[in-house]
């Protein structure tokens, strides 16, 4: 990719609102490539250890009003919404501002309502892991994965184009989604699979652990990993995306009901007739 | 582990009935571990071809009343139970019965009403795949992977002892979990997951699945990968493990619902709090 923004390093500044997994990663990544990064961190001691490390220069003290000042708010979702108001210094400040949240439609509106909409564009790292947390952060997170940029209205081409080459910076290619058809493909590729992976180890909690344990095999363990993943953040993501998260949940269980009533009523032909057809679904999602 | 029935190989003879995954996997490593081994099987090209690459020296035809016959059934539940009656000459004649499924309860009740419950143990290798059939069968499937034996009353002592050399040779390790056990067991950890994948898949084909390819990351592929698996034997397992399972999906179903009714009714502190205590349990089951 031709860089047209991020070309000059020396006239840039990165502002990294929030050091987790996400924020940590970015943060590493372009500090090694050479930009100059400052974050904002409530934790001290992260904050601290990346001042050390040389990761960042220092927090938003160290802004440089000649450079050109590019955010990357990096929160959970709800954190961001309720916290909006308080970077909106930052955000006016600012050249390019970027999320990478999993849910869009709620912030857009924040973003609308505080007349942002031509530098603020949304975007989502599909580079997420059950491992939270700045010490788990690494410079190769987003390495060959993909990032989903939702445009919107009122959004200008360079900021797009900023956005494109700031995750072209850190290893990842784009694609483009709409923030309405986001939210609503990322429930059920995404959501849905960490709710149904929370109530399975929820269920396994009720039984004798000790009779299924050494029995979790392989399967079963990639299975449920998810569910290792932040609560706090999830809890934003399920909370954000209500309405088509319960009409997921809703279709689902339809699904679980149509092989329950298959099993209950005895109707081994027609089951697996069922079980063919996903079989033939499932083969044409991996072409 | 000292061998005891499995020392003198030329006194042997397996006879594999099924050459699927498993059968033809445990033919492959019976064959390269020196034994002499029979199959029978209904695909003939599949039977030839085991026969020319010298995998087993024939079919049924080729027993040899002067050897032990050990027989392992490796066909899928419902088939062996529908079957067995065709089969009860070499279950007679043999020294050693095992099976390979999933599910137990209706096998043993066969097995005792057959009067084979001195020489006929129920075993459960571990070692499943979404790859099914002859052609994905491998001599390593059960290297290092875990076998359950499950015991049941009037069996003898040799014949379990048969039963862990047996597996032991084909590089496994046993664990014993009793018949109801382990079918209470394996339709929380393996049957229900298979329930949801195969569910999951059907809600996407119901979706517009250009929309939706695109997005499904790696923790979705893994999460239904499994909903390739063989759609026979799966219905099969479903069937015969009716009381189980219809128990898990109504569990598994109850816990969707107190996510779904969390978010709701906008309860994102309570439903944090249910999340952390999962990703809790989910830590403790890694230990």
């Amino acid at each position: 990719m031709k860089k047209t923004f991020l070309k000059n390093k020396k006239k840039i500044q990165f502002l990294i609102i929030g050091l987790g997994l996400i924020g940590g990663s970015i943060a590493k990544r372009l500090s090694k490539n050479g930009f100059e990064v400052l974050a904002i961190e409530k934790n001290k001691s992260h904050l601290n250890y990346a001042k050390k490390s040389k990761i960042i220069i220092g927090s938003s003290e160290k802004i440089d009003s000649t450079k050109k000042l590019f955010v990357i708010v990096a929160l959970a979702p709800k954190v961001i919404l309720s916290n909006f108001d308080k970077y909106l210094d930052f955000f006016y400040k600012a050249d390019f501002i970027t999320d990478c949240t999993s849910v869009k439609k709620s912030l857009l509106n924040k973003i609308k309502k505080n007349k942002l909409e031509a530098k603020f564009i949304l975007s989502h790292p599909i580079a997420g892991s059950e491992k939270s947390g700045f010490l788990n952060s690494s410079e190769d997170l987003f390495k060959d994965k993909i990032s989903i940029i939702s445009k919107h209205k009122g959004l200008t081409i360079p900021t797009l184009q900023k956005c494109k080459e700031f995750w072209f910076e850190l290893g990842s290619k784009t694609h483009n989604l709409n923030p309405k058809l986001h939210d609503k493909i990322f429930s059920l590729t995404s959501h849905l699979p960490h709710i149904i992976a929370f109530s399975l180890i929820a269920l396994f909690s009720k039984r004798k652990a000790s009779e299924y344990k050494k029995f979790i095999g392989g399967g079963l363990k990639d299975f449920t990993r998810i569910a290792e993943s932040d609560p706090q953040m999830w809890e934003n993501i399920f909370s954000l995306n209500k309405k088509n998260i319960l009409k997921d949940i809703k279709d689902i269980e339809k699904e679980l009901d149509k092989i329950k009533n298959f099993i209950l009523k005895d109707e081994g032909n027609k089951l697996e007739a069922h079980l063919k057809k996903i079989k033939k679904t499932k083969e044409s999602l991996n072409r």
